[in-house]
Parts: C-alpha cells; sequence; structure tokens
C-alpha cells in the first residue's frame, strides 16, 4: 500500500495489467464458454479486459456465448474491477489532498476535506460497504420484479438481480439479454433501479460519502462535489432532452413507443453515455445527431474516483469556467467562492487534450484497420472504449482481431490512465530552481 | 483608428459586417453573373463571405457562374478582406504587446519586439507592400508559364497570374477553373509559387517581418517567431509524409501520378488545409484517413496575425507544449529559453476549446439540417468554413439554403473570431480586488 502511494504512475498499471493477464486466462477455460472448446485468446482477452475496466463492450454475445461459470467470473472481475477502482482511485484523491495540505495549510484547511488518509483499511471498508448496500438493495428489487412479473424461477431472478446490479454501480453495462435492456424499455421497475445504480456509482466514491454526511447542506459541499452533482444534473438533463428532441419520431427507436415509455426511456439513455453502458433502445437505429451527442457525452464521462469513464465532470465543468473568466477577463478561476488553481487548470487541460488525442488517434487508427468503416461508428465505438462506456452501434464484433486489440488498448488506457496520470500529474510537481523571462506568442 | 485600437471586439466584426453586406449587394448585381439575371441572395452572400473571409469554399462553379465583372469583385474583395485581416490582426497583435510593455517592462524587454506601435501608417503601408510584391512575383511566374507552356493569351495568362496570386497570397483558395488546380498537378512552374504565396501569406505579418530582418539569425526570433515558423514545417512535413503515405496507390488520386508528380502533389497538397484552399487532386476522392488528417490540419491552420485561418499554429503548439510542462512536472511553461505565462496559456485553452465546440455544434447544426449527410462530411465542410480553408469534399453546392447560412455564419465567426475574440482577450484584464480560497477538484 505504501508502494502504491509512492509510485502510482508505475504501480496502478502494473495490478491492472495483471489482473487482466488472470482474467483472460481465466476466460480461456473450457468451463467458461457455452459450447465445447475454449473462447478464442483476443475474445477472451476483450471480454477480460471489458470486465477488470468495466466496459462492457462485448465481441460476442454473452448470453448465448459463455456459461453460467463464464457469467459469474464476468460478474467477479467486474466486481474486483470496479472496487479496484474505486479504491485506488479515492486512496490516489487523498493522497493528493494530502500532499497539497502539507505544503499550504491554510488552504487545505480552507477547503475543509471530509476525508483524511490516516486509515486506509478504514476507507476500504466504507468503499466495500457501500457497493454492497447499493448493489443489493438493486438486486432485490430486480429480483422481485423479474420473478413476480415475468415469473423467472426465485433462483434466475436473484442470478439475474445480482448480475444486473453488479453490473449497473460498477458502471459496466454486461447483460444476460442480447438486445441488453430493450425488452425491458418500458419497465420502470427495471430501469429506474439500473439508471440509480449507473448513477450513484459513477458520481465517485469521495462524492457519494460527502453527499452522505451534508446531502441535505449543499452549502457546506466542497469544490469537488458541486462541480460533480450539479455538472451531473445539467448534463443528465441535456441527454434527456437531446434523446426526446433527436427520436421522438424515429420509427426505429421512440416513435413506436406511448409517451411514458418514451420519458423512461430518454431517462435511462441519458445515464447511460455516462457510463453505464446499458440501452433500451438500440443505438444502431439512432439519427446521426444523437449519435453525435451520445460520443459526446461519452468523451465526458461521470466522476473522478467512481467507477465512470471520460475525461470526468470536474475536468468538462472546469474548463468551462476558464474559458468564462477568460471571456469575462477574470484573473482568478471561480467556481462557487473558491479559486481554482493554475496547478489545478493545467491538469484538467492535460487530461481533455490527451484524451482528445487518444480518441482522434484510435479512431483513425481503426478507420485504418478496417475497410470501409464510417467516421461516425468509428468514434462512436472508439469513445466508447476510452470512456469505458459499453454503448455500441454494433460495430465491435464485427471487427477484424487487430481492430479489437486496438480498442483492447484503448480500454485499458482510458481506464489505467485517467487514474494514474491524473494522480502522477498531480503528485510529480518539481520545484522551480530558476525562471525564464516571459516570452508572448501571439494566440488565436 | 483610435477607436479601432480602443473597443476592437466591437470595431472588427462591424467592420467585417459591413463589408459583408456591401460584397454581397455588389455580387448580386446582374453584371456579376455571366448568364442573364442576378445571382440569388444566398449564393452571394455566400460567395462575398467567402471572398472578404478569405475562404474560397464555393456554392456555385466560379468560371462558369461569374462574369469576368464578377470575378474581378472576387479578387477586389478578396484582396480588401486579406488586407483588412493582415492590417487589423497586426495592429492588434501590437497593441497587446505594447499593453503588456506598459504594465511589465522587464518583461517586455526581456522579449525584443522589433515592432513598435508609433506609426500606424508606417505599418499599414509596410502590410500593403508586402502583399504586393509577393502577389507581384507569383503572378509573374504564373503568367509566364500560362502563356508559354499552355498557349494562353498574354491577357488572358496575366489576368490568371494575377488572380490565382491573390488567391494563393491572402489564403483565399477560388479558381478560375472547375477542378480547381487539378489539372496542373504535375507542373512544378503553377505548383510551388501558389504554395509558395499560401505558406508566407499563412505564416502572418509579424513572422513575415521579422523572418526579412533576421532570417539567418533564428537564435534571435521571437517567440512567436519560433512557434510559428518550427510549428509550420513540423505540420507541413506531417501532412506531406501522410498525403503520400495513405494516398500512395489510391488509383483515385495518387495512384496514377508518376514519381515526381507524387512528391509534387503531396508538398501541394501539405500546405493547402493550412489554408489555402486550392487543391491539385480531388478531395472527395481520398480515404477516410487522409480526410481524418486533413480535417486535423484545416482545425490548426496557420500562424496568427496572417490569413490563415483556424486556432493557428502557436495555439496548437502552445499547449503541446503545456501539456509536456504537466507530464513532466515542470511549474513552468517553457518555450525555447522563454517562460509562457499563465494569461497566455489560458488564451490558448479557449482558443482552442472554443474552437472544438464551434466546430462540434456547426456539423451537429449541419447534420440536423440535412438528410443523411456522414459525419465524415459534415465535419469535413464546417471545419473548412470555420478556419476559412475552402476546400471541400463537394458537399457545400449540394446543400439546402438553411445549411449554407449556416457555413457563412461558421466562416464569419470562423475569421472574425479569432481576430475579435483573441485581442479583445487580451486586452480584457480586470484588476484582481480579492482572492476567493483555493478549492482543489480531482481531475481526470
Ligand atoms: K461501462
Ligand atoms: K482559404
Amino acid at each position: 500500500m505504501r508502494r502504491l502511494l509512492q509510485r502510482p504512475a508505475r504501480i496502478v498499471p502494473l495490478a491492472f495489467l495483471g489482473a487482466v493477464v488472470v482474467s483472460t486466462l481465466l476466460m480461456m477455460l473450457p468451463a467458461a464458454r457455452a459450447e465445447p472448446g475454449r473462447a478464442p485468446f483476443v475474445t477472451a482477452l476483450f471480454t477480460a479486459t471489458s470486465a477488470v475496466c468495466v466496459t462492457g463492450l462485448n465481441v460476442v454475445d454473452t448470453p448465448t456465448y459463455w456459461s453460467t461459470f463464464g457469467h459469474v467470473l464476468i460478474t467477479v472481475l467486474t466486481q474486483i474491477g470496479g472496487f479496484g477502482i474505486m479504491a485506488m482511485a479515492t486512496l490516489l484523491g487523498l493522497l493528493v489532498t494530502q500532499r497539497l495540505g502539507l505544503r499550504s495549510r491554510l488552504m487545505a484547511q480552507a477547503e475543509q476535506t471530509n476525508l483524511q488518509l490516516g486509515d486506509v483499511r478504514r476507507i476500504l471498508g466504507r468503499v466495500a460497504l457501500t457497493m454492497l448496500v447499493f448493489e443489493t438493495a438493486i438486486a432485490a428489487v430486480l429480483a422481485v420484479r423479474l420473478a413476480t412479473r415475468y415469473d423467472y424461477p426465485i433462483g434466475r431472478a436473484v442470478w439475474e438481480g445480482v448480475f444486473h446490479a453488479v453490473q449497473a454501480f460498477n458502471n459496466a453495462g454486461f447483460a444476460l439479454h442480447s438486445d441488453s435492456l430493450v425488452q425491458f424499455v418500458s419497465d420502470w421497475w427495471i430501469c429506474v433501479p439500473i439508471t440509480v445504480g449507473v448513477i450513484a456509482g459513477g458520481l465517485g466514491f469521495p462524492v457519494l460519502f460527502e453527499l452522505a454526511r451534508e446531502l441535505r447542506k449543499p452549502a457546506c459541499w466542497s469544490t469537488h462535489t458541486r462541480l460533480t452533482v450539479w455538472g451531473s444534473v445539467v448534463l443528465l438533463v441535456a441527454g434527456f432532452v437531446v434523446m426526446l428532441a433527436f427520436e421522438w419520431s424515429n420509427p426505429r427507436t421512440f416513435g413506436a413507443l406511448d409517451l411514458p415509455t418514451k420519458l423512461l426511456a430518454a431517462l435511462t439513455q441519458s445515464a447511460m453515455p455516462r457510463s453505464g453502458g446499458f440501452n433500451t433502445v438500440d443505438y444502431a437505429a439512432m439519427n446521426s445527431e444523437t449519435t453525435a451527442v451520445t460520443t459526446a457525452l461519452m468523451f465526458i464521462g461521470g466522476g473522478s474516483g467512481g467507477t465512470a469513464g471520460g475525461i470526468k465532470v470536474t475536468t468538462f465543468f472546469l474548463l468551462a469556467y476558464v474559458i468564462r473568466a477568460e471571456i469575462r477577463g477574470d484573473p482568478d478561476v471561480v467556481v462557487g467562492n473558491r479559486r481554482v488553481g493554475e496547478a489545478t487548470q493545467r491538469q484538467a487541460i492535460t487530461v481533455a487534450l490527451l484524451g482528445i488525442a487518444l480518441v482522434a488517434t484510435g479512431t483513425l487508427a481503426l478507420i485504418a484497420l478496417t475497410d470501409g468503416v464510417s467516421l461516425e461508428r468509428a468514434l462512436f465505438e472508439v469513445t466508447s472504449a476510452f470512456a469505458t462506456v459499453g454503448l455500441s452501434m454494433g460495430l465491435t464484433p464485427t471487427l477484424p482481431p487487430a481492430a479489437q486489440l486496438l480498442l483492447v488498448l484503448l480500454m485499458f488506457i482510458g481506464r489505467v490512465g485517467t487514474i494514474a496520470t491524473g494522480a502522477a500529474l498531480a503528485l510529480n510537481t518539481q520545484t522551480r530552481r530558476y525562471r525564464y523571462a516571459e516570452g508572448r506568442p501571439i494566440v488565436g
């Protein structure tokens, strides 16, 4: 643990790499596959990475290709991956805050952080407990609903409840139905608990923890919680409105649904791009406008220190505040009543621009590795992999192995990169020995 | 002139708006059109905006749709637009430098700026003289070549030489041939002067002026000149290599060309996206990889204070230096032996992110205004309009009027926005009266 905290940029990727290797070997066991024989290497690697990185992208049909043992494996890997991500991100987030505290006590006091680095084990316990509570509650609702409304046998109902609850809270998005959740598009008792699980898991543990204490005192929230919560609300509303506006009369998606179902489908689909990965409507049938907005929402992603991917809500809105300050000519970037330091701004820019560069390069590579794939579809799948979303326009299973390996790489970098790099950037500050005179290039 | 310098964010757009209105009325004169009758409003507005903003995008076939009077009009409008852009950008650039000088003398002295605000008339004179010299030289070479190799009558050869020289140095890109310059793809005497003109005009006057004095002393170059020159070299080489690599065996583009022609075509096409706008190869026939890279090059654009568009070379490379500093943990962003201040960094971020937002919104709007246009083609035309490049995959002439008006708006904002906003941002700095305590959201 001490080594993790000292060298996060090395330990985190190594830990994930180890997990992926072991998981791939497990998924290659003949017992994991429904039919006789074992899964090919690329299929096993893709599925293992997708589970451990809580992405949920598929190269095969999950319910029919894998055995029940395979499904249990996917559940366990998702759970371990999700816990690992939450725990590491939370610990590293604390470490960053702590380091800051050592450097500038006044600032750290002004920004009241509720978490202390002291008892690492206690924090990990809380992460585990939070996951357990959410997943149990979601699983219970799903199981009851599946048993009573759809006449599933009790065992099957409980198992499917647990499977999808784990997938939801960990923002993974594997499903035990070939159509993901499309058959449940009008079922509030299925869609709402899953959506709530996705949103809660996607907020991130630092935010969940603070909300548990101060839910009714938004004035006391830290800058991080405020940015994450209000930012998420803005993005959810935007996704909801865009879904309804663009898909309202599309006969292959919302057109055939009645009004309450339209609203429920829009609600569900507004949460899923960031980065739940389930779908109750077919993304391949959506308008180009909708997939373009969905791609943007996927890229932004969820909260830091959670199981959501993307560049993160805080990064996105922080940059919006930077632009606002620049346009208004404010010398400082102020969020609420807190100033955001230049170091944090520079970190946000780096995360966002590296994300853009990675998605652009990945899309270019995917187009080069395939024949005749449109930019729209390539960008969608690459963003889904990078932001560990798991939504698909149906392209991934049809890709050649080289292109699937590219997506594996993107899932891994998108997942591990945001945690490791973020922490590394925040910790890795050299002291200034001398300073050059200022140059002033003309910009824009 | 004094008002321009006091309120650039208002005066520059108003001046351009006035120029567009007058130009539209002129293009609607029956004499401007080749056939009887006058050009429809949207066609005239589009062509006028495209000329004044030195874009070169077309909704009609320039050689056949407009009369010779129309072609003369386009030349004059391009020349006025280009001169206006160069002059305003240069003056505003000076103003910014000057303002800085008043605030922090030491920094201004350390960064030796060769230009002084003193004689505005003298500077405008130099801009005009530089344009005249470049355009005369290019026109002369083209005229001689057209007369001797292609047996054009002298009058026609001179007129075409002048027309294309003005288009080249002003980075506009209208052509008097329906295929742009495709028929000259293998002619070094046509392609090289035009490419040189495009590159020189695209560097921007502040750089040209400094190079004229210090061409052989790169060690004395300012940070701005260094970033622009070396950045342009990097982007030109990248464009050259990408063109050759992706199009080498494409039978509809480079495949049919012999080796020297391949090299010349790659050279020409490497310069045109940033933002010359001529083409000697059909962009609609290129691979998706090539159009994706071309779109990125168009977005980056050329040098500040010139006729090139885009977010500008300095902005792009400055952000690369910011990322490098962040990854290395350097407290300062250092380019060469100069530190780049936080204000300049924030400006670069704002310009880049607003550019991304504008292109994304424009692309979404274009897709919404049309039926079944692919993301690749929509993004290409929107980026070409925003960065005032003028390259086209053939989509623009086929668009409905509403979508053409959208492109008009993008050309205007892309052109005027970068000058006015850039200067406004640099000038518009409030003094700090109090300072909030620092908040520290987790990023990434
Ligand atoms: K996911
Ligand atoms: K142009």
